[in-house]
């Protein structure tokens, strides 16, 4: 029976308020530092920079403000809500979609213009001229985008899935979503795409429906004070939450035109919380953004919308291919699966390489930044413009259907710098959109086209641009880079394996593709969708699925992955959905034993011990702790003693306020905004020994554990609820304790931080896994 | 502070103990019963029977002997456990496979024989044997369907999907999932859909899939002692959940080729909890379905499987067509999803009416339901055989390529009663299988085969059949059932509205089945993806995601899904995602202070006293509450007491046990199984006045809730963690109360249960909604 100690302890702690002054105050805040190993990294990657971050709370806080609030809301109100909900999921639907829509017009018309201009200099044998003329172009549309990316919004560099899977699992990186990222992620993904980097629009895609929805969410701007005061209803944790939902899967619907695979990916990848009304609403947005990109294509048949074609929306149409295969055909499919996996893990380590290297550069400053990024764009241009100088001219085949040699903007067969009647298959793969590339190497009945050494440059190629180009800050994809590599390893090994089987190429080619995405992002049921959706053929499903599942299990032996790796690269503290086993060895209260002792405030409090508390913590929630027998009335949150203070909402004696009195000074909207900091508030020193009553603030009902719970059951119950604290009570009763033991938060439940703390405890288990 | 009393009384409770004797025990159970408006209803219909229902535990059980056995397992067996996992999942999708392959053979034989020799018959204008052929066989088949169902599984009758999605919610159905109930279900399915009812096998074949899983899971079947024990291993609630969730997804893609709509379907209607591993293997169960049908329609096409056609594997292949709509188009789009919201609502009310109705029927006994059953069968066959005759013969049209007139198994346009080159358009949709019926409505470029009366006719008919059938007690599924009614006004619509619009009447047809299916049960994304998945033709998505949600939204006004009202119907305590909005209103303390005082028990115990509790409460778990400042060491379950005093493992003094009793004593394996009774267990008088030591019993982590936490709340953590039993622990700290206030249950937390004992509580809050 040790504990009663330790309570004493606390409660002294709590009994002292007031007769200190501020230097004991700063002595026990160092002490308390000694301790306080769990939960002090605070600090994560965001853009290129560390930074502060904050746990988002999906709580309901049911204090006597919002009980009063809500109460009053009358069903017209309620409707309201419902209806403004749905139209916000139509609108992120339709803006995403027209923002999908002008990026492809972009990078279809930048690109096009560019290649048939290239193709003119190559026409006249000019090649030095139409290399300068490419490389110059490539450089500086990578030198506008990076610039814009670097000075304006470094948020809106890479393609910001993980910190959207951050958000989502509660963690909440600063201007991630505000309306400079939004931009500058727009006019960035279309100069880097159209610079002919080895990037794609798809993640950024997907990053640019989330800040869609957030901004519609908030009611417009904060910071160029843009914003409607009737949305602010929806600004709270809990209706964003559903938002960036919405937003995260329109955005794979409007890169890949693939609707349900949008909600497959959003459910699967991204969100950490799901409900049956989530998918529901989740799935209109996308069906928007679907007919918004269909009307686009309608439109643009007509030949209206400049060099737009086909190649803009990805869409690998195989609909009217009859696809046979046969039990032998396994052993090639299984062989692409385990190589994707083990090529995918290979690719996630040297990336992980790669940005650990780039954020050492990048720490030098923004110029650095700058001439990475240039850099980068330079090494691609020599290598897209000059290896297909490398390639032999291959004799067009008159059988086939499709013209040949063709320099047009699309089109498979280039000739580049062959006579003609002769095409450069190397030319056909590189000097054209990353889309069209992967149409032409997806391309069905052309098992002669490509020659293997053409198909090896191009894999060798692609794979070092992968791993170079993802890090520079332009906003960029992975979708595109992988399906690339994959495509050409796969399209080889369909070469390999011709005498055996009957799958034709070009399938071996798509099936490479996904068996690399499986095996580096370790989706299967998305991307089995996308790919499903993309060939638009059910009779595919069966073996794309197979060789998923063997790349992930494969690359699942080797390394997390690419977005997880990405997430603890930048230190976000996300929670995983298992608890490591030998979470189940250790319980809550050891936990709050290594953390310094729970800082409680009364119901009626003093406004010296509230500014002393908020200026020697940095809590987000204190527990309320008051009564002749100690009685836990709940948790007030930071902000909202902020909000108390700012409003100077002060007390001459010490007594409960009124209904009437509480309802003329805060609105349920008001306690919905985020006041940021302490040290901004100014309060005289009479004010300093009024009081406040915290008793209409407080959240009656914080979720609790007892002590001697599990940190595997804390954690579970912690992330399927969506908390930000967890108060832990005492499993027993007794006189004179206080009945609050400790406070939990997200990053005290985050296995790598307990294991630092209790060294032991992991390394006895680590070796052991299961349920 | 009205509290201390209420503990001091408990506190009494506990401490009487083994100082009473059995009468006085009696008088305080009934005073219990009093108050007892609380979770007294342990009652469900299943099959037609009202029988005692049990709650399921997916809590970790994070007692001792769990601990011990679990700190053992080797890397070896956490991977075997995995590997037997995966192996499950793929034999839950192979024997679903295989099973959906042999009854859609015998239901296509079946049928197929017996039309054949009805066509015979009509040509040879034997009408009446025809007829008495045709009746007798359909009153056979269904006579032994019903008589299986009746007296060896009334569990097999009806869908079994709102049981299904029960067992998700955490809800045991007894005899859902049993060895007899799989064997009933495939063979009356056979025959039920063999005689023409109108009803379909998909969802039997969903709730054989379960079986399948569940059966796996526990090892084989413990009635006919036919158990592996090795696979025990799986024999607990929570492995079983995640089998019964790939079983479900399993019998959909079964049902309907389409395995992306399964996992859907498991993920939107049934599945109460998710997680992304979950998706993962479930979405490898059902591609192995999707391979067995594959492999089964391959060997089917070389003739070798008697008169099986394609209609036996729905599939309405319009992946050739290209279609076009325009944004004119969306005003029938919408007139179809209003109608099928309305029609599916009022669908829904009357079918509940006719199943309270058939309730009243077969509380009668056995003979009446299989009277009802005979009676519905006989109706069936008259309306189908006779109605035709009322068709006018068309001739046909020799500019269509289909043979026509054709009397065959399956095809279009079928001679019946006509001259030659004439058809009857009437018994092209109702003399043949369902199946059948649904591709000839769903038929494109057809527009003038149907005459408006043959389709009023066909419409009326096949809302009074699916009203009547499908309560009859044999396995039924509405899949079927709503796609036929559903068809026939989209179809009808489709002549209305042929001035105005080009969409096809097939179209229009597959439009009002989607739209009925959302307007009765609710679905949006799986009834969407299984019409994608379908029709295999992406292009029709957004025009059906349009009908789905209007269908959906119109008919939530009226009244709940189908699923629901039969969920509410039988009485099953299923928990809905969202608590009602006046449950914030509410304290889970005020909860305890309606229910019986909470029994506790000490950490070593007295025979008599766990056999008095045992006796005279109903409860499945006790709080244990020991120590001289009390202190709350967990929860002992009730099937975990049994088995001590099925085992005997009594002390002859109060003293702790050493680990190495325990491990002699008790596996992890026997800790899974569920005793049954108390009644069964005999204990002598000398051993009553032995001793137990609980410890290694107790599960030291119970999930708990402050008294002051609202019941709002502690429903939605309930819920989400998955629990069955939640102790609530006091607000404050005070010597010599009780570290227990009560404890929650399923029942408990009940919108309707709450609102009985509170009924202000409910009237004044229920018309307002929102969050």
């Amino acid at each position: 029976m040790e504990q009663p100690n330790r309570f004493a302890e606390v409660v002294t702690t709590t009994d002292m308020e007031g007769q200190q002054n501020n230097e004991e105050e700063r002595d026990r805040e160092s002490n308390y530092s000694l301790h306080q190993t769990l939960s002090s990294t605070q600090l994560a990657i965001v853009g290129a920079k560390v930074s502060h971050i904050e746990s988002l709370d999906y709580e309901i806080n049911e204090n006597d403000i919002f009980k009063h609030d809500w109460g009053k809301r009358s069903r017209a109100q309620a409707l309201q809500y419902v209806f403004i909900k749905w139209t916000l999921a139509f609108l992120v639907g339709l803006l995403t979609g027209g923002v999908a829509t002008l990026i492809s017009l972009s990078i279809e018309n930048i690109s096009g213009y560019k290649f048939r201009a290239v193709v003119n200099y190559i026409d006249d044998k000019r090649y030095l001229t139409g290399f300068a003329f490419f490389a110059g172009a490539n450089f500086l549309l990578t030198l506008g985008a990076a610039f814009l990316t670097v000075y304006f919004a470094p948020t809106a560099a890479g393609p910001g899935v993980s910190e959207i899977k951050a958000y989502l699992n509660g963690v909440d990186t600063p201007n991630m979503f505000g309306a400079a990222t939004l931009f500058v992620k727009i006019i960035g993904s279309i100069g880097a795409v159209s610079a002919g980097l080895d990037l794609g629009k798809e993640e950024p895609l997907i990053h640019i429906g989330t800040c869609i929805a957030s901004l519609l969410g908030q009611g417009g701007s904060d910071r160029y004070k843009l914003s409607w005061h009737w949305l602010r209803y929806f600004n709270n944790d809990r209706d964003k939450r559903d938002l960036i939902t919405y937003g995260s899967s329109s955005g794979v619907c409007a890169a890949f035109r693939a609707p349900v695979a949008g909600v497959l990916f959003a459910l699967e990848e991204v969100a950490t919380w799901w409900r049956s009304a989530l998918i529901w609403r989740t799935f209109f947005s996308t069906a928007v953004v679907a007919v918004v990109l269909r009307a686009f294509i309608d439109f643009c048949k007509s030949g209206s919308c400049g060099l737009f074609g086909r190649g803009g929306l990805i869409m690998f149409d195989v609909s009217g291919v009859i696809v046979r295969y046969h039990v032998m055909d396994i052993i090639p499919v299984v062989i692409i699966g385990v190589i994707g996996g083990l090529l995918g893990s290979l690719f996630n380590h040297v990336l992980h390489k790669v940005l650990r290297l780039y954020n050492l550069i990048n720490e030098k400053g923004k110029l650095h930044k700058l001439l990475l990024a240039l850099s980068v764009s330079l090494f691609t241009s020599i290598c897209m413009y000059g290896l297909p100088f490398l390639a032999k001219c291959k004799a067009c085949d008159s059988s086939l259907s499709e013209s040949c040699p063709g320099n047009g903007g699309t089109g498979n067969f280039k000739q580049f710098n062959c006579p003609n009647g002769y095409y450069n298959d190397l030319a056909t793969l590189l000097l054209t959109t990353k889309e069209d590339a992967i149409r032409n190497i997806f391309s069905l009945n052309t098992a002669t086209e490509f020659q293997v050494t053409s198909l090896l440059i191009f894999f060798v190629l692609y794979c070092i641009l992968g791993a170079i180009t993802f890090g520079i800050a332009v906003p960029s994809g992975l979708f595109i880079p992988i399906i690339l590599m994959g495509s050409g390893y796969g399209r080889l090994l369909g070469i390999a394996m011709r005498p055996y089987t009957k799958i034709d190429q070009g399938l071996y080619a798509v099936l490479g593709a996904a068996s690399l995405m499986a095996g580096s992002m370790r989706m299967t049921v998305s991307v089995c969708v996308i790919f499903l959706e993309l060939t638009n053929n059910l009779l595919l499903l069966p073996i794309t699925m197979l060789v998923l599942l063997i790349a992930k299990s494969v690359g699942d032996c080797f390394n997390p992955s690419i977005y997880e790796i990405i997430l603890e690269l930048k230190g976000l503290p996300f929670l995983k959905a298992h608890p490591e086993p030998w979470m189940r060895n250790i319980t809550v209260g050891e936990l709050a034993d290594v953390k310094p002792p729970v800082v409680t405030l009364q119901g009626i409090e003093k406004v010296r011990r509230i500014v002393e508390v908020l200026n020697y913590t940095t809590h987000n929630g204190f527990p309320v702790v008051d009564g002749v027998i100690p009685e836990l009335h709940g948790l007030v949150l930071r902000t909202h003693l902020l909000l108390v203070l700012k409003k100077k909402w002060f007390l001459n004696e010490k007594r409960r306020t009124e209904d009437w009195e509480v309802e003329e000074k805060f609105t349920w909207i008001d306690l919905a905004e985020r006041w940021d900091k302490i040290e901004d508030i100014a309060v005289t020193k009479d004010e300093m020994e009024m009081y406040v009553d915290l008793h209409p603030l407080i959240n009656t009902t914080p979720h609790t554990v007892v002590e001697s719970m599990s940190v595997a059951k804390a954690m579970v119950a912690f992330r399927q609820v969506g908390l930000r604290h967890m108060i832990i009570v005492p499993k027993y009763q007794a006189a004179g304790v206080l009945p609050v033991v400790g406070i939990l938060t997200r990053q005290d439940l985050r296995a790598c931080n307990i294991s630092n703390v209790f060294p032991n405890l992991a390394t006895s288990k680590s070796s052991k896994k299961g349920y």
